[in-house]
Parts: structure tokens; C-alpha cells; sequence
């Protein structure tokens, strides 16, 4: 089994490439070969790891890649939301052409790998309803979910015309997101976990009514793994599959802090109205039904008290930092 | 007011021309030219009409057609479902490619005209209810239903970025198309109209329970007319709309011809089942909610007999060869 991983220095490639070292097989068969692909290079180390830098839309780039031969593609790499929005051209490069001019080489190669895509639920936009069916038509807002959604189109035709075996995941908010603050719009939903767990303030910018569907790192992981082993037969010419989530407020968030690290972890959370941030959310779908992703087999937490012990348990060693006195 | 139409030399583009020569105006603007693009030459014909034939995606034609600057630019061109999914290059690259290269031509030019752009009812795919709500997740099961699709999200989010001011029309199937029978698998529910009507023998080779959506080539030209002149601000970011059409079975098709040509026209009718032919419309949706459309202002023939009556005016000038003997 050959593994190949685009993006793979972001968070989620990292953290399922470490995976596959540790597990040493995907569904039963060993891995032989995990190539990295990133902008950066990968940090992931190992035997069995080719760690390749460089970007994907250089001459040749694609091709060298599937020289590997991958059974297994894991596409990750993308440019992200806010970047999209603002360099409409680079957005269409990277996330459209990029993803296009893959499955085209994997044709043209020949090579009818399973093929996993990383989509998004940003590919719906209001109007919504409170919760989001599962046959919904997908009204992206942004040039992001357009693109992705574009993706999972190309991935279904690819798929249904035999050319690869593609699963789109729609992933949800990921929570908590290890590593410093960033700028993301949605940053503050791991923030007020991740910060007050260390005994550091944390700003929350929204109501705490804001209702947001969110799975841990690891079960984005799960997903993948899933996804790269499941049984294709079921999605039939529908590849792309909402993942189950944990539906929370923030409210509901905090007092899963305060049950999981005290009164003390949450003090450190202080409530600061951002406009800009509440209007961005505002957009956001807050809940969906998920019920073909349970039904495919894919799982998650069953509460947000959950999330936090996944982090405390893969990012803090398993020690609360600020109920140690930090 | 300035016009470019794409894909000018088919029924729907010839149609639609000779309409707005007919006018002289579009939404009470007076027409100044009328740009018609085709790889083969329109045939029609006029003192505001200026003829351009070759392959859109030759280098420098986009830029040719836009240095007319249009106002309004109806996008029909593109490769019919039965080659796009025979010849999966070509497909990508007229229907995908040359819709975003018109797109981004547009906004390189800054022309921020009005463009209407001929989707299509094949971007649903089964599983679906019998009749499609308008929120129905698309989910294309031909090529052409992805490119035509992901077309409509391109139009959508140049749309949302005020490159242009799109509206994405869902044609239904067109009905009675006039001139010589083709090989497209939907041609039956216009043969056994057309041909009969003029004294000729059809052959019907589905069961009289199908049900399908027909509007006429008028109705098809009023979509366009309607979605050219029409207020946007309405649609939203939902620049894609799924027109009304007249639900009928084969037998209330049927039905219509002997009220409006008699039995001897009926009689004309061979019932020969092609399995082939029944496979392929079994996938087809059959009615639509189309209650957006409606809303929006798009029209459509209120019954059968009514399609039948505008073939006789639009085509037969008015007379029914097979009543008079033919």
C-alpha cells in the first residue's frame, strides 16, 4: 500500500500521517510508502516516509507525485477560506485547478486509487434551515465553497466514470485546534477551550447562544482513515458525505470547561463582542442532520466534555495545565 | 444595448435572435448590435447583426467577441449531454473550460453585462422524489449535468462578486423541437408531435406512463427574454432557476394531438419499446416544484394542446398538413 497526502504539513495531514506511522497499515494492508506532499515541507519523519516540497502547479509536479504509484490519495492541500475571498485568482488555481489537474494525472496514469477529498461545509449558505438535511442543495457564500463543491462534482464524475474511487468529506469546525491562536474567523470556538486549559486568557467574540457543529482532530483523522477503507459501493454516485458532528453552543462549551478544568479555566474566558466576527458567524450552519455519514459508518465525540478529554489527552500529555496550578 | 449569443446557430440561439431582431429592443433598450457566435455560421440575418464563426476557445476569440462590449450576453453554446459523456476531454473543455474562460473574460474586461446562461435539468439524478423541490441537492449522473452544474457555481460567484449579474436557467425539455427527427434519446416526445402532425408515421418507443416536463421553443425564448431583463436582486447568491414547464404523460401527449389534429394523426403513432431508450429515460426526472421559477416571474404553456398550438402558429404557419389531407 502506497499512501500519497497533499497538504500534508497542515494540521490534519500531520496528525494522519502520524497516524498511518503508528498503525504501519491502512485497513488491513502495510504500508509500504507515505508520500508528503506540501508547500512546506512536511515534518513528519519516518522509514517509510518521501517527504516532497514544492507546489503542485509546477510543470510536472502531479506527475512526479503519481510516479509513486499511490493506492491511496489524501487530498488536503487548499488555500483557505479568508485567502480565497481575497485572491479570487489564487483560490480558483490552487483549490479548483489544483485539485482538477490531480485527478486528471491519476486518469492519465492510470491509476484507480481510492481517493479521498477534503471538502467542507462551507459548501452551504444561507438560506438554511436550523438543521441542515442531508439532501440539501449545497449555496456556497464564498469563492472557498464554490470551489470545493466544484471538487466534489469533479470527484463524483471521476468516481462514477471509474477513473479513481473518490469519498468527499464535508468536514465541520475542528476542535480543538492545537498550536497558537490564529486568525480565522472561527478560531475562537478552540480558543476559549485550548487557552483557558493552560491558564491563559482567551476572548470569546460572540453570543453564547451561537449554536456550531465541531469534531476533534481525531476524529477528523477517523474520518479520513473511513473514508480511505470503507465500502464505496453504498455512496453509490453520491461521494460526498456529511460527517457527524457534536452540535453545541458556546454556552454548552463552557460548561463542558468548566466540568472537564473548573471554575478557574473558565474565568479566563472574557467576553468581548466583535461585530465583524458575530456577522461572519452569522453565516455559519449551526447543526446537521448526518444522518448517511452515521450511517456510512462514520463516528465522532458524543459530547463536547469528549472533545476536550481528546485534547487534553493528544495535545497536554493527559494533564490539565491549569488545574495544576498553571 | 449590445448583444452576444453563444451557440447562436442551434434552435434555441436562432430563435432567440430572430426574437430580439423582431423587437428591435430588449427590456425597453433599444437594440444597437447583435453579436451571434457558433462554430458553424448563423443563418440569421440583419442590419444590427454581426456573424462570427470559429471555436471559442481559439486563442484570442473570447477577447474578439467582448471587445463589442456587450450589455447582455446569452451563453448557449456548449456540447449536448450524448458526446460530453462519449468524449470526456472535449465535454470538460467546452462545457467547464470555455464557460470560465467567457466568465473571467468578462471580468477582465470589466464589463459587468447581464449573463444568462443555459443550464439544464439534467443536473438532477436519481434518487429523487417524483416531484423535484426546489432546494434538491443537484446531483448529476452524466458529465454534462457536472459540467452544467458546475457552471451555475461559476456564474453564482462571479455573480456574488459583481463581475457580472448572472441568472442560470434550468431548461426543461424542449418540446415540439422542430425540424428533422435526431438521435437524442428525448427525441420521441417531440417526433410523435411534430411528425404526425404532418402526415408522417413516429414511433413511440417508451411506455404511455412516462411522465416528463416540456416547455416550447417560444417558452425557452421567453425564459431567456425574462431572465435578461428581469430584477436580480431578488434571486440572491441563487442565480440558478428552474423554469415552470408543463408535466404530461405520453398518454396526455397523445391525448392533445387527437383533440388538435384528430384520430388519423394518432393512428400515425408506432408504439415499437427500445429498451435502450427506456433505460435512459427512466433516469430522468419527471416533474419539478418550480415555485421559485414561477415566483421570479418565468412562464411557461398552462397544457399540452397549448404546445402543440404554439408549434402549428410558430412553424406551420398556422395549418395542420395531416388535417388537410396531408
Amino acid at each position: 500500500m502506497r499512501v500519497l497526502i497533499t497538504g500534508a504539513a497542515g494540521m490534519i495531514g500531520r496528525k494522519f500521517a502520524e497516524r498511518l506511522l503508528a498503525d504501519g497499515a491502512v485497513g488491513g494492508q502495510q504500508i509500504e510508502q507515505i508520500v508528503l506532499h506540501d508547500v512546506v515541507t512536511p515534518e513528519t519523519q519516518g522509514a517509510s516516509v518521501t517527504a516532497v516540497t514544492g507546489d503542485l502547479s509546477a510543470p510536472g509536479a502531479i506527475d512526479a507525485l503519481l510516479a509513486h504509484r499511490p493506492d491511496l490519495v489524501v487530498h488536503l492541500a487548499g488555500v483557505v477560506s479568508g485567502q480565497a475571498e481575497a485572491e479570487f485568482d489564487l483560490g480558483y488555481r490552487v483549490n479548483l485547478d489544483g485539485t482538477r489537474a490531480l485527478l486528471e494525472g491519476i486518469r492519465s496514469a492510470g491509476l484507480h486509487p481510492r481517493f479521498v477529498y477534503a471538502s467542507t461545509e462551507a459548501v452551504f449558505g444561507r438560506p438554511f434551515p436550523d438543521t441542515i438535511p442531508d439532501d440539501l442543495a449545497p449555496q456556497p457564500l464564498t469563492s472557498y465553497g464554490t470551489q470545493k463543491l466544484m471538487g466534489e462534482l469533479l470527484v463524483n464524475d471521476f468516481s462514477r466514470k471509474s477513473f479513481l474511487d473518490g469519498v468527499s468529506i464535508r468536514f465541520p469546525t475542528i476542535c480543538v485546534r492545537p498550536g497558537a491562536p490564529n486568525r480565522a474567523a472561527s478560531g475562537f470556538f478552540s480558543g476559549i477551550i485550548r487557552e483557558p486549559l493552560r491558564g491563559l486568557p482567551a476572548v470569546l467574540p460572540v453570543p453564547r447562544e451561537v449554536t456550531h457543529t465541531m469534531a476533534s482532530p481525531r476524529s477528523a483523522v477517523g474520518f479520513i482513515l473511513h473514508a480511505a477503507t470503507m465500502d464505496t459501493a453504498p455512496l453509490g454516485a453520491r461521494r460526498a458525505v456529511i460527517p457527524p458532528g457534536i452540535a453545541v453552543t458556546v454556552a454548552d462549551q463552557i460548561e463542558a470547561l468548566r466540568r472537564v478544568a473548573g471554575d478557574r479555566a473558565v474565568s479566563l474566558i472574557e467576553e468581548r463582542p466583535d461585530p465583524a466576527v458575530w456577522a461572519i458567524v452569522q453565516t455559519w450552519p449551526a447543526r446537521f442532520e448526518a444522518r448517511r455519514g452515521r450511517d456510512l459508518g462514520f463516528t465522532s465525540e458524543q459530547s463536547f466534555d469528549e472533545i476536550i478529554q481528546v485534547h487534553i489527552e493528544d495535545e497536554l500529555g493527559g494533564r490539565v495545565p491549569v488545574a495544576d496550578g498553571a
